[in-house]
């Protein structure tokens, strides 16, 4: 906080702060939502995985759009950086403050949590950014309607925040990410200017796509306060299938095959013999047949009530594929069935963190390829590991239907990224992505360049000077305000 | 042409110019792709309906994407405007020169017509702005596969141009529309600096969303120059249904009926007992039903090749609806008699344009309501037009599905534009957009402020200065770049 001139330095924790702005800014949301106690402020300022933390000046909890646009006015006058904070589920350091170095105020947007009536004739909703998408969720079902992105941090994920990271989740391959659910947004500017279409029209061309643009951003071109989103139609008619492959060449080409088959398809997850055997190990789960393969995948359809039976449609399309293909599948329908097939995939995430914990921490990598080089990548990722880490442990997950893959290396030092550089510099050189669905956020600034090329970055920074001069909305995080005014 | 030094000024339609830009032009894409001659030029800066029309100091016709960065890179240093131009069939006169005032340059992508082979792991493909749409029909169609957005300009609208202006079309409401079509670009920023990603991934949350911000920007952010396209699964098995209701509420209530319960739908349009009247009577069409209805909507499913009878499907679904709701309908499956019903509704356009021949050139607004403001918007666009101008016709027809209404008036002058105001500032109070599917070019710039609010676009201009800061990128169009620096 080396640039924050006395006066403004952050105050002790009691209503009246020796902090000139806090308190301008508690008179719009009241004392009771400016924090400063340490002790309050650190669940704010630390993310969930404990690797991303830094000191706020104070968190501000507003609760409405138009105390949002106060704090706004406020703090690009003071030149005060801001940093959005939703559910803070993110995984890339995009949501806590870390290195703003001019004392930066987290933003809490969980008390904007209204949920407007579902409008049944369009099939849509208005909500808060703050609603949590289990509360999403529970509130759209009760209407008759569902959410096409679902996600395991449901209860704490919040609707502006998967917007603002464009969250994918698990059923990408149906109804696409966030930016595909967005029909309009109510933003609010660097400045405290307002924006808004929430008039939920699906046919509207006048002018540049804020709301997509704003999409993704990761809190840096707007802070998002209401969001119009589209709902999808129940589909409570649901089967699950663990299919067992010899090879990825197989598992693709049984995509391909499925999603010419079935416009059912809500997901298509793959994971490997090596980390089916650790999940079966430490979480005690019951390998799915006798005999071992080497690839996995998941498939859950979802159909209408009134469809014919999805067990019967799944294993007719999955016995098509023939023996060639397919070496063992399990098709289960029962919802605790189903539960114990996702626990087969799902369970990954805890088990290679438990391991975790043991040898250090895991280096965790979220990319896409293009379908064309996926075997490649995974050919080449193994040899890459063991030539570079040889004692290092590699598992690889992912929705396979999307191209996307976690890569998890165990074994180098926490601080050591050579690892990681040499398999995001492989993903790029093979046309990919270096983030999927993470975002950039502070975890893989140091390669945006590199992956999307310095004419994108270089226009990106263009826009985001556009649209906060000062650079106030989260600094630290995707592109760096080189060339942005310090105020 | 003012602003133009006596050196830079166009010059004659001979191989060698007076103009030294244009030799220079020259140099990169060969004289004969360097058109001066007036009578070629004509058909490159009068658009299709003749509105709007201006003369350009040439037109130019790139064959390559380093072609179009060599002109850029040209035309930025001279501060020359340049109007992108597909396959010229906008409806706003966003394609064509006419207030420049710089000696603008007309750039046709046409020639940048390459199609990529089909990628038939992940279904896409990749192909130049300048493939018409028919030509990518044909192309993906021959691999199997489809094309998501449809609409009756396809033997000359252009990808290049659909992207530049969020082409909507007629299957909107199953598949969106080309933004949702589009999975990467490659584009040309005014200076000449290539952006490019075409590596078809279908998760990428690496910054901001580039490629959906160029795709309905009207020209004026980049140059689109190829794009990587998803395509859909081909659904052969077709059925049209016309349906005869007695009110436009009841036509709501049987689109969500319908949506919820078909996944099959699409195309829902609608037309009204006046409109079907003049096709019947000048395009000699038989109508659908022996007693007239007020309000009729044209229903398509299509489906999978295996998929079950499709009219059974149909009717069953449309027999539910019960009499209530339906007056009357009729359901075919034949191609020649799904496309005689379709005529019902296509031959709205050109038997509108031939009363317009007699009487005046129909006024043609292209507006969206939200759902459920769709039955005042037609109530109260009636009234407005009998009483600003009593002896005018009104006609409506559009996509129903979409909220999505073409406003047709006959009888006031061409210039004569109280009552277009009058119905755009009704479509605002409404919440609808002024723009649906045609975009603002210059037809509607003037009510841009109107429908979006001055600080969107603020931000839009301040988004387009950032990108295109001399302002040489269709300048006339969208948002008026004020406080641009002229060169």
């Amino acid at each position: 906080m080396t640039d924050v001139p006395e006066a403004d330095r952050p105050g002790s924790s009691t209503a009246s702060h020796t902090d000139a702005l806090l308190d301008r800014l508690e008179r719009v949301v009241g004392a009771a939502h400016v924090i400063t106690d340490p002790d309050v402020r650190r669940s704010y300022e630390v993310d969930w995985t404990g690797r991303y933390a830094g000191e706020a000046r104070a968190v501000i909890r507003p609760a409405s759009t138009s105390e949002v646009v106060e704090i706004l006015r406020m703090c690009h006058a003071a030149g005060c950086p801001i940093v959005p904070q939703g559910g803070n589920t993110g995984l890339v350091g995009g949501g806590v403050p870390v290195d703003e170095g001019r004392g930066a105020i987290v933003m809490s947007l969980r008390r904007l949590d209204r949920r407007d009536a579902v409008d049944l004739v369009s099939g849509q909703v208005t909500v808060g950014a703050g609603v949590t998408l289990a509360a999403l969720q529970r509130h759209v079902r009760g209407a008759g309607w569902d959410f096409g992105v679902d996600l395991g941090a449901r209860d704490s994920a919040t609707v502006g925040g998967m917007i603002a990271t464009n969250a994918g989740g698990l059923r990408l391959v149906r109804y696409g990410g966030m930016r595909q659910q967005v029909v309009g947004l109510e933003a609010v500017l660097a400045d405290g200017r307002r924006v808004e279409r929430l008039g939920g029209l699906l046919k509207d061309n006048t002018g540049y796509d804020l709301a997509g643009l704003m999409t993704g951003s990761e809190g840096t071109l707007a802070v998002i306060t209401r969001a119009r989103l589209r709902l999808v139609a129940p589909q409570p008619n649901r089967a699950v299938a663990v299919v067992g492959l010899n090879t990825l060449a197989d598992a693709l080409e049984v995509v391909v095959a499925l999603r010419a088959e079935l416009t059912t398809l809500d997901a298509v997850e793959v994971f490997f013999a090596d980390g089916l055997r650790l999940v079966c190990e430490r979480a005690g789960l019951r390998p799915p047949f006798e005999v071992p393969t080497a690839v996995y995948l998941l498939i859950e359809t979802a159909d209408r009530p009134a469809a014919p039976d999805p067990a019967h449609t799944l294993s007719e399309a999955i016995a098509r594929l023939g023996p060639r293909l397919v070496v063992d599948a399990s098709i289960v329908t029962e919802p605790a069935a189903r539960r114990e097939l996702w626990r087969l995939r799902e369970a990954h995430t805890e088990v290679i963190n438990a391991l975790g914990a043991e040898v250090g921490a895991p280096h965790k990598l979220d990319v896409t390829l293009p379908a064309a080089a996926l075997v490649d990548f995974v050919d080449r990722v193994s040899d890459l590991v063991a030539t570079m880490a040889p004692s290092a442990k590699l598992f690889l997950f992912g929705h396979l239907a999307d191209g996307n893959l976690h890569v998890n290396v165990l074994g180098p030092d926490a601080d050591d990224d050579r690892v990681d550089d040499a398999v995001l510099r492989l993903v790029v050189d093979l046309g990919g992505s270096i983030s999927a669905e993470h975002g950039i956020g502070r975890a893989k600034r140091r390669w945006l360049e590199l992956d999307r090329g310095p004419v994108a970055v270089e226009a990106m920074r263009a826009i985001r000077r556009a649209l906060d001069p000062r650079a106030i909305l989260n600094p630290g995080v995707l592109v760096s305000p080189d060339g942005i005014a310090a105020p």
